[in-house]
Formats: C-alpha cells, sequence, structure tokens
C-alpha cells in the first residue's frame, strides 16, 4: 500500500498507475459461478459460441473487481479509505483469460467540502487497459478525501 | 433460470423482482480480500472504527456482484445473456453482514436498434433493498435484448 495521501497532494491531472495483473481462466469462472453465473463467463463452448465474446470471457464486475484491488493497491493509502458514493462505469472491451491489465487513475476534479472543513473530494476516472493498450473498462468516480490533519 | 425473455416482451414500467440473499460475514471478508481489500472490509475491528461504517461493511463491488447474481437469476432468459455496455452506479447505504438483499427491476425505456432488425435495447434500473426497504444499490444500465425470432 502506498504513502498516506490527501486532498492536498491530489490535483486535476495527476496520474498514479496501478497493476499487472493477468486474468486467470479459473478464477474468472469462479467469479462468475458466484456472481455472475451466465454461459459465457463459466464454460470455454458456450462464450466461443456468444457472438459478442468468442471466447471465455470475464464477467464485467469480475473486471472491475481486479481493477479495485489495483487501485486499492496504488492509492490505498487515502486516509479513510477509498470509499466512493457511485460513478459511470463503461466496459468498453472483452477481457479474456490470459490479458494482462493495468490502470491508470486519473484526477479529474478536486473540490473541498462546503460543509466539513476537514476534507474535500476528488473526481477520478479509472481506466482499465489490457495488453494491446486497449480500454476495456472506465470507472469515473468521486472519492471523499481528508484534508492533511493541521 | 427464468423464462426466454425477448424485446417485445419488454415496455417502460415493467417490473421484475429477484433475490433474496442474506450478505455473509466470511463471504464478505473473502471477495475483499480478492477484490477491495481494505481493512473495513475484511475485519470487524476496523469497520468498527470507519466513521462512515461503524462495522464490518461490504465491499461495493460485492453488492454488486451479489446484485448481479439475483439479476441473472431472475431475467437470465434474456436471449444471449445479460451484457451491459455500462451504466451509472450508486451505493446509497453500507451493506452489514446479515442483512438481506433483494432486487427490484424496473424497464426504463425499449428502442430498437436503427441498425440491426433482430435486435434492441432496454434501459433497466436495478435497484437493490435491504431488509429495511432501504436501497442500497442503484444501477441503471443498457442492455441489448434480441428481438423474438419469427
Amino acid at each position: 500500500m502506498s504513502e498516506a495521501i490527501f486532498l492536498e497532494d491530489l490535483f486535476p491531472g495527476r496520474r498514479f498507475t496501478a497493476g499487472s495483473v493477468m486474468v486467470d481462466a479459473e478464477e474468472v469462472k469462479r467469479f462468475a459461478a458466484l456472481y455472475d453465473p451466465q454461459p459465457f463467463h463459466m464454460d470455454e463452448e458456450a462464450g466461443a459460441a456468444h457472438p459478442l465474446f468468442g471466447r471465455l470471457a470475464a464477467s464485467g464486475w469480475h473486471t472491475a473487481g481486479m481493477t479495485m484491488r489495483m487501485v486499492v493497491q496504488a492509492i490505498g493509502g487515502i486516509s479513510g479509505g477509498i470509499v466512493g458514493g457511485g460513478g459511470e462505469i463503461q466496459w468498453t472491451k472483452p477481457v479474456y483469460p490470459g490479458d494482462t491489465l493495468r490502470v491508470e487513475i486519473e484526477v479529474l476534479e478536486v473540490a473541498p467540502s462546503r460543509s466539513r472543513p476537514d476534507r474535500g473530494s476528488a473526481l477520478m476516472r479509472n481506466t482499465t487497459f489490457n495488453q494491446h493498450d486497449e480500454p476495456v473498462q472506465i470507472f469515473t468516480v468521486r472519492v471523499v478525501v481528508p484534508k492533511r490533519p493541521v
């Protein structure tokens, strides 16, 4: 986990790089069995028969989870943790076993809280890339970030 | 899994109910260790010390996964599967071990494809509620849905 990060450390345009992780076929199937039990996420033949995927493909929620793990490893030092109230998620390409994923985190906006002088919020865009430098997921999220204690 | 669902079966205002599932403390920790390794998702004491959570709390991505499983069980009969290109996710309340979750799926819009006569898309809002009827997650997503074969 990284050094402690406070609101003062963030500014629009600041970037962090996270990852990488290799997507594992058995983990793809195990995740899907628990959280997205559709045949094309659990079985090679069903993936091959799917018109969009053409192969066993990871659940988008699994991609989101792998991304979050990398984000925590990169910027988990945000005091109080990375707790987002929500955001916009896009899955732009399928993710396949054998892919290697990494995340680029970019700070888009930073704003102090109007009501709470000890904190603020940052709007961040976490883009997950595969080994071909293709974005496979884009998640834009607003996160609460404490100010540095005086 | 439900009966096959085609575009003709969907209309704005149609609802489906999915669930329920009881949130399990060991699963909360196991999910977090793999996909959101922050202390307040893995350890009771760290959860208790967190100002927002006050108890061990599930990762939002875990809530998303539990929700997806319930959605697949309810409307997994959509031909070709439930494959969303993305959407807007909001986590509106913490989710705790012992909570019982259910999902209400509402069709907001239905539109035929302009370029592909065999399909269309549906905008759906999947709201996850806890046992107090409080929304804990709202996910709005556009899904491709085939038309009924002629």
